[in-house]
């Protein structure tokens, strides 16, 4: 247990002694803690050990040379040099931001970034500023393309926030895996089953066992249709931004061969474009959608983002509780 | 059996007979018959009458007074004035073409429109024009919000096309319910179990009773991740641009009260804003992807669109078939 300033003094300083300069690393800080603080362990401090080896095996840059281009009013494309990810996605979303608040949409393409953590955490900012946002990154493989049995997408997350006039923003954050690949290592691990329709194995029958599943691929959401929305993130924040697409964007914890090269996309819009009224708008939408008759044992009908901000706000005045292996990688990196 | 010019002769004059001038009846047959064509029946000619219909009783203005309002060169704003859904889409989408074609983006949002039929058919007009496309559009109710008991989202697509550097775009045209209300209506006139995860019976409990479920609601892909897309999906094109949201855009078949003041959003990008070669680096990807072993029984890895385009080449050449209850409302409207 440690709490948060603590704890974002101990990595501000290891990054810090990997390389990176006062800034990089509170940005980096900042975006590890909030992962833990929202519940999302697997983008939070259990990668820290990680970005530290790639930063020692130089295929992350700790002193990137990013380069910003304008292409027009509207449009940025940046050129990250291999920047460890929260660096580069920061840059990114922070440009797309002043683009649209000078005309109305911004749309920024980022190549040569790295794992930049959760999509939602960089959305956030957007609309924190009252904007819309749609956030697309794609990563190394995990699932396989319909009819395939091979992993080739990443998890590829679609994310879209919108203020709401409340405190709480509307962020979907949403994979389009059926469940996460640290669900199925946990009942592998535990000897127990998992859902149908959610892996294959490795000769790409479907599968309940979760060892199997793990040797094996994991499924999208929705067959074809899921598979669709994959791809489409891969063209979206790969092929169209410059980043490694089609299965090549390499494992982080695995791959030292190389830079991972990931691509994000962000594209913001003005709420007020076509409206006078968009926040009173939202309300009356999310009100409309809230006071629907409920299904058995509903309590409240939840937008997108409601649960994060409520782990967010259970946990931030609490110490941080790390689990024995990260304790032990901290104090190593800390040494 | 009739043949597609005829046939179009045919929707032409009934179109204008019920007010439409030539132009308007003329994008309207086309946007019909091209449904028919790629095998989506349910958006094809068994929806002529309905628009027919909604003219009668004055809920589409089929003398449309069109505004078409510059926010930027990038931006642009129509309100249809109620006119029939085909119309307003095909001026929104080619003026987001123009706009991205000046300026690298295009951003439309439509209010005050119907249903336009398939999204895809409106980003197969950008995509030939080698350009990346979105477009979202609400729709009356038809899922449930994950948790809810009633239906208030539409099937509300996703769409997304790119270029692919072949003659066969990449056009993925997603609803986000588990399957279409089409298949429950023959599930259940046939006395067949539909699947389970699909659809709640009227009390909000899972059914596999396919009369329960037209009675109950069904239910979006993969849970909260669906109702999420639905609900983003409303937003874009209902709370965003204008248009009716959270519920309240009415069924065209049966709801006669008021227009549908249905909203759309067209979102258009150049594909070289970051790269120069992007059709050899989208020629790439699917090549990669296409490659991958196979699961047992599949011949290809299909990208989304190669399908219907199959449909629509094999269909191009031959007489359309009318089921025959269509057959006598097309004799009746054309009497």
């Amino acid at each position: 247990m440690v709490n948060g300033k603590k704890l974002n003094q101990i990595i501000i300083k290891i990054l810090k002694k990997n390389g990176l300069n006062t800034n990089h690393a509170k940005i980096c800080s900042k975006a590890l803690i909030n992962a833990e603080l929202v519940g999302a362990h697997s983008h939070g401090l259990s990668r820290l050990k990680m970005y530290c080896d790639r930063i020692q095996k130089k295929v992350i840059n700790p002193k990137p040379k990013i380069k910003i281009k304008k292409i027009s009013q509207s449009i940025s494309q940046i050129d990250a040099n291999n920047s460890i990810g929260f660096v580069a996605a920061d840059i990114g979303i922070k440009q797309a931001i002043k683009n649209a608040k000078k005309t109305g949409i911004g749309l920024v393409g980022v190549k040569n970034s790295g794992h930049y953590g959760l999509s939602g955490y960089y959305a956030e900012q957007a609309v924190k500023k009252n904007l819309i946002v749609f956030c697309f990154t794609n990563a190394p493989p995990a699932i396989a393309p319909h009819g395939a049995r091979k992993s080739l997408f990443g998890t590829n997350p679609i994310c879209f926030g919108t203020p709401t006039s409340t405190k709480v923003p509307f962020i979907l954050d949403t994979s389009v895996s059926v469940i996460n690949r640290g669900k199925i290592r946990v009942a592998a691990r535990n000897g127990k089953k998992i859902p149908k329709g959610v892996a294959l194995d490795k000769f790409g029958k479907p599968t309940t066992d979760a060892k199997k599943a793990l040797a094996g691929v994991q499924l999208p959401i929705a067959g074809f249709r899921g598979s669709g929305l994959a791809w489409m993130v891969d063209i979206l924040s790969g092929v169209f931004t410059g980043g490694n697409h089609g299965g090549k964007v390499k494992d982080p914890f695995d791959d030292f061969s190389g830079p991972q090269n990931i691509g994000h996309l962000f594209f913001v819009m003005k709420p007020n474009l076509f409206v006078g009224n968009y926040s009173e708008r939202i309300k009356e939408n999310i009100k409309r959608i809230k006071r629907l008759p409920k299904i058995k044992g509903v309590k409240e009908i939840l937008y997108p983002g409601q649960s994060k901000r409520k782990r967010y706000k259970k946990n931030i005045n609490k110490k941080i509780n790390i689990i024995r292996n990260i304790a032990e990688d901290l104090k190593k990196l800390n040494a």
